[in-house]
């Protein structure tokens, strides 16, 4: 999320139509100077279905971006399962509902067997930040001083909330992380490269007196640039065990299928030898489709610990209102098999960007596609031709795709014939 | 929030009817340790409509507890805007959208002039949390060491980030506060005593080289014991000013109107000589009716140095069907008078308190009724007598009073009969 980027320069609002630059100029006297806009043509967007949305003058958009809506813009199970339940009753999880307890019992029959705990939050950012707080207190024996070590990724983008900002160097910058975080670099080329570097940070934080919390990565490391199946992920991983830490695996972005095959993206990971089971597993962004819901897993030894220390009541988290939609996204998920969808359609497209001679890599509908320094022009150009990415990486150099999971095989040709004419 | 409070007991399962028992322990199975139900008896309940509230066996109880439904449970208003917004499209910030610019145009025009700004988060702890961030940054010249002080009262709280538990005693224990607070203890009878422990406060952090970045405050001191009109804030605003610090007025619980005069706690302050002006305000809970939605109100000047050293996105935050949500409420408050009801039901209700003998405080519809250490006894018994309430105070001696604001005459007259009972 650093270096040159997709969003609008207020700059540049003379080459807005003048309807546009009035709402983009309201816009900012009201929101002000720290919010963003996607492209050098922001887009006013007034509708959705599947993998399409449309803008104010009713042009049509092929989404190839957005995660969140994973089972489709608008999907009519979720809307009416929302709607339903908002016309009886919201409430928050201090009264007895059969409803969350359904789901959480659903959800937690994907993880593995153990992590048989979860507790909900509004957010991805409130998840890693309670997860850390869980791991922080855990690893000190319930003496942590908040400058128990964690070590993320150069490139790592796991919130927003103060501790979680103070961890995620593509949003803050390295110099502004926070003193008892290291980062390690994760290259997909040197099978070594990243368990060395995981131990070294290990002796770093050793050396100053600190002892590690958490290893915390996002398992596909969208924010890296997209690195599915990160050689040494598992040796990393025991060795910050060997240290006293926990594993942290952030599935906020990769979580619920999108890579296309089972749930999780850890899962892809110590298939051959034995299974990678993460301590803690936090998951976001497509959970309810849009409705803001989020949550932690964990051990309920995990949890016995952390609420011999602290409670925890979120008012929005697992509303009911939250956990119908997350409800009807989960058997969405399965009636509609969008997780081989995702698989399918994944290898399809990830052929076609091969095709096009672009270094491309991913797992299911989460790909990179190296565009080199242009990327964030091809990216605005797209837009112009109606299909929505992004750009990621540490220089912004790949193409991000990342779209609703009915994206079909047609939606893939369409992506690949509007990508070919943009490069 | 410390001390004996109303929550199952879960040693004491064997209260429970068969069927409850069994849902109470599938959920302690999946949800762990640190939730919490309300009750000796929990209440599984399933409808709501107004001030009314229903469980699974068709049971009707007054509401006089929920606050995030203020303006009455599952009112048709808010959820048709939902669930229209949702059936056309579910998407955040970074595209143009008319809804939130109007929104935040309406919500800025009930704050001071010179407040111009929101952004929008999910819950009212990232509110805070975001709050905190900018005051920081803000008072310590954009070099925030994480360590700038913060001035709470003894019982305050704010929230559940790692950021903010580390300020709210009410949630970890003075023990566990960051070594950068200070609490302050307010006392309503003691004209002097809150400024100049306050000022005691600043002089304190500052003999450890903390210069101080804010005190912030629930403007109605909920867990404080519910404190109206504590003398004395408007001068502990003045001196942590001139110390170089920010007063935050969290508003995520008296905001939206619930104390009965226009929109906010902060109002009631200073309103003989120059009005109380916060330099960041939050609010939350009633925001959206249910729907996770909260923000942070400020100066874009204070903005602008914030976004000069940090960006900021939040996912679901305003999100459009958030955005659709707290829109149908700001409608409905004005539309049905609901203010102006909170005022005159809460008028009615503080007198009946006190006709029974308990010493009361409050405003609006947010009360406080003292009826000592046999608080959390009435609670439950008022729950066997169909009224929702809670308790509050640093030792729970007080019944926490905050209903949805269509509280009707005859519902402060069943509140009263029921209590008068249950005492």
């Amino acid at each position: 999320m650093t270096g040159p980027a997709t969003y609008f320069d207020p700059q540049r609002a003379d080459v807005l139509d003048a309807e546009t630059r009035m709402l983009v100029e309201r816009r900012a006297r009201v929101l002000g100077s720290a919010y963003r806009l996607f492209y050098e043509q922001p887009l006013e967007l007034v509708r959705g279905s599947g993998t399409l949305v449309w803008d104010r003058d009713g042009t049509e958009y092929l989404d190839a971006y957005n995660n969140v809506p994973s089972v489709g813009h608008a999907h009519p199970r979720v809307v009416e399962a929302m709607a339903k339940q908002a016309a009886a009753l919201t409430t928050h999880t201090r009264y007895l509902s059969e409803g969350i307890v359904d789901y959480s019992e659903q959800l937690l029959d994907t993880l593995p067997e153990g992590i048989d705990n979860v507790m909900y939050t509004c957010t991805g950012s409130e998840a890693n930040d309670l997860a850390l707080r869980i791991a922080k207190l855990v690893a000190s024996d319930g003496q942590s001083t908040g400058q128990e070590g964690v070590i993320v990724t150069s490139n790592a983008y796991h919130g927003v909330t103060t501790e979680i900002a103070a961890i995620s160097p593509a949003l803050v910058g390295v110099d502004s992380l926070a003193p008892w975080v290291r980062t390690v670099d994760p290259r997909p080329d040197d099978p070594e490269h990243f368990a060395a570097s995981v131990k070294a940070a290990i002796s770093e934080l050793e050396i100053v007196g600190i002892r590690p919390a958490a290893l915390i990565v996002d398992t596909i490391f969208a924010s890296d640039g997209v690195l599915p199946d990160l050689p040494g992920l598992v040796d990393a991983v025991a060795a910050v065990r060997t240290a006293g830490g926990l594993f942290i695996a952030d599935e906020v972005q990769p979580g619920f299928g999108r890579l296309g095959h089972g749930m999780w993206g850890f899962e892809r990971y110590g298939l051959d030898g034995a299974p990678l089971r993460p301590d803690l597993v936090t998951v976001g962004k497509p959970m309810g489709n849009g409705q803001p819901i989020a949550a932690v897993m964990a051990p309920h030894e995990l949890i016995d610990r952390f609420s011999e220390q602290s409670r925890y009541f979120n008012t929005f988290g697992g509303s009911s209102v939250s956990i119908a939609a997350a409800q009807a996204t989960l058997d969405v998920l399965r009636d509609e098999q969008l997780i081989e969808n995702a698989r399918d359609v994944g290898d399809y497209l990830l052929g076609g960007l091969r095709t096009l001679g672009l270094e491309s890599r991913g797992a299911g509908l989460f790909i990179g596609a190296e565009v080199g320094p242009d990327a964030v022009a091809v990216v605005n150009r797209m837009r112009e031709r109606r299909v929505l990415v992004s750009t990621t990486g540490p220089a912004n150099t790949a193409l991000k795709i990342r779209p609703p999971l009915p994206f079909s095989v047609d939606d893939a040709d369409r992506l690949l014939t509007e990508l070919e004419q943009s490069l």
